[in-house]
């Protein structure tokens, strides 16, 4: 079989602010691959099916000299992030084609990776689609069930508010907020996403860009616990309507990952409220946590008691549209890049 | 015996920045009291000998209608706070004329106190001052040992960067972590206050004012704990040379009581480092580790093995003049206030 084009993205330009789809990531066709000989090496040759565009990454379309936790993207080289393929050939043991594989994958069509070192094999209930495996199942929903069984010490009757309450993470964290008893505020930037977010359960829901969250929080906390998503603003009004002992769960501050700068009006009220603070990254807590996840949590969204939402693009050259949409925020659900079918 | 005067510190106006004494506080000399015939209903005559001036009595020199987590101090009225007394006169069961009562008293040489709600009878140990009490023996000891027991997760050979070392909680802190087996960090802003870390064990003691914290930490750190006692700009350092996992004990952020605005430029790192922030009172964790405190610090205290410093003035109407030394640095060790002597 002749080579075939072998589509990319690549990290073209640093943003300055969001990233601009062609011009700070391009759609690459430059590159071909011949499916039957590209040598593996003793790795897998994996064909690309789906891939996840997550708020994190902004952090990684940065220049190389500024540093950070995470390492950065390689100008000039595809971006890379959780996603699942097919394996078309493979010299690795315990891997055969036709299995699928899900973890980091470089957003390419066609990818040979060395090893199973940052991907796994995977196996799919029959009335799932992959792309749950990116969402609900997989990276955003471990991350709300781990984050809150570590850190929530939630207890019926309390009060949380979760922000971005109907992304992946959001979602997950109200349906098990409300399964425990407690009593959810919920913000969302569209009233599309209130209005799920009452469907999953939300006892009050608000569209932050219409109704002033201190309001909110003024009326109906003062909260136990808040699920960060944002930070900035919203984590100072949070702070400012929290109770005595509230645990601030602190997942995402997606306000500051394009300014890296957030002016807190109210950070010394920790202090008076004896509140604690817990920055987590799932990866941590995966070790603990993944049986409880597979056998609390999967079942569920397979019988259809956790709802979820997706946005999905179809295309590889459309994602960068999808990940500038997910940072701006006008996106609604798990943010979703079809690449291929079987 | 005629009346005599009972001179008073009162709140006179609320301070745009830091406190002035003469306008934003005064001395009163106005009141007078008649020690043998004053009504006590059921109360007790305290004089008092001792009052203690500390960071967060900032905080209440507001305006009333300006909400915060401690009531404001009342305007025209006196200013209160940690405080020793003997007992002139008692209607309080229990309580004998002679005894010694520590807790929160009026700022007047002399105090009807309805009961003992807010204030403990307290014996001495003979090898101490009065002093003490309100010092590493008191509050500010209590706060760095029982803090420290309930968040630092200490482990030998961690390395903790205490802020405001050479102040009463830090300069406990660096003892208490010193003892745990931890390379300590320590900083001040003048020489003396360095010299003093160095003397009490800190194996890296430096004056911020002069050496640049960010230098410091990433040449010594990273840091597993910071004990927070200024926030802002220091608390965005530690956060950048911090390790995985850190903890951060959220004892003070004098740095924002006077603006109450931090401009936080690392704040998202608290995520991709899996930091975990406590902020906290001493009065609520006063239950769990009061026995402890008096066990393992207080016989330390006695035998000179736990130093301290102690920054004394004398005269009620210099008060002042001490709160705002503290609140401006010019102080050296705990700020005491001798009121008068038995």
């Amino acid at each position: 079989m002749a080579p075939i084009t072998n589509g990319r993205i690549l990290f073209n330009a640093v943003p300055e602010d969001y990233p601009v789809p062609g011009k700070t990531t391009v759609y690459d066709t430059t590159e071909t691959i011949d499916l039957e000989n590209v040598p593996l090496n003793g790795g897998l040759l994996i064909k690309v099916l789906i891939l996840s565009v997550d708020p994190y990454m902004r952090g990684r379309l940065r220049a190389p000299e500024v540093k950070s936790y995470m390492v950065s993207f390689a100008l000039g080289k595809p971006l890379s992030g959780g996603g699942i393929g097919v394996v078309l050939r493979s010299e690795f043991a315990g891997v055969e084609a036709g299995q699928h594989v899900g973890g980091v994958l470089q957003h390419q069509e066609y990818v040979v990776a060395p090893s199973l070192a940052m991907l796994e094999v995977i196996e799919k209930d029959p009335k799932l689609d992959w792309s749950v495996y990116i969402g609900a199942a997989g990276m955003p929903g471990k991350t709300a069930f781990m984050g809150w069984r570590e850190y929530s010490r939630a207890k019926k009757g309390e009060v949380v508010y979760v922000s971005t309450g109907a992304g992946p993470v959001g979602a997950m964290v109200i349906q098990i907020a409300k399964q425990d008893g407690l009593k959810v505020i919920a913000s969302a930037g569209t009233d599309e996403k209130v209005e799920f977010m009452k469907e999953i359960g939300a006892d009050v829901a608000f569209n932050y860009k219409t109704t002033d969250v201190r309001e909110v929080l003024e009326k109906e906390g003062p909260i136990d616990i808040f699920w960060d998503n944002v930070g900035g603003s919203t984590l100072d009004a949070a702070m400012e309507f929290a109770n005595m002992h509230s645990r601030f769960i602190e997942c995402g501050q997606i306000s500051g990952y394009n300014s890296g700068y957030q002016p807190m009006k109210v950070l010394t009220l920790m202090i008076f409220k004896m509140m604690s603070f817990h920055g987590f990254l799932v990866t941590f807590l995966l070790p603990k946590y993944t049986d409880a996840f597979k056998a609390e949590v999967v079942p569920k969204i397979v019988s259809g008691e956790f709802k979820y939402t997706e946005d999905v693009t179809r295309g590889l050259d459309k994602l960068g549209d999808a990940l500038r949409a997910l940072l701006v925020g006008t996106n609604t659900g798990k943010g979703v890049v079809v690449v291929a079918h079987e």
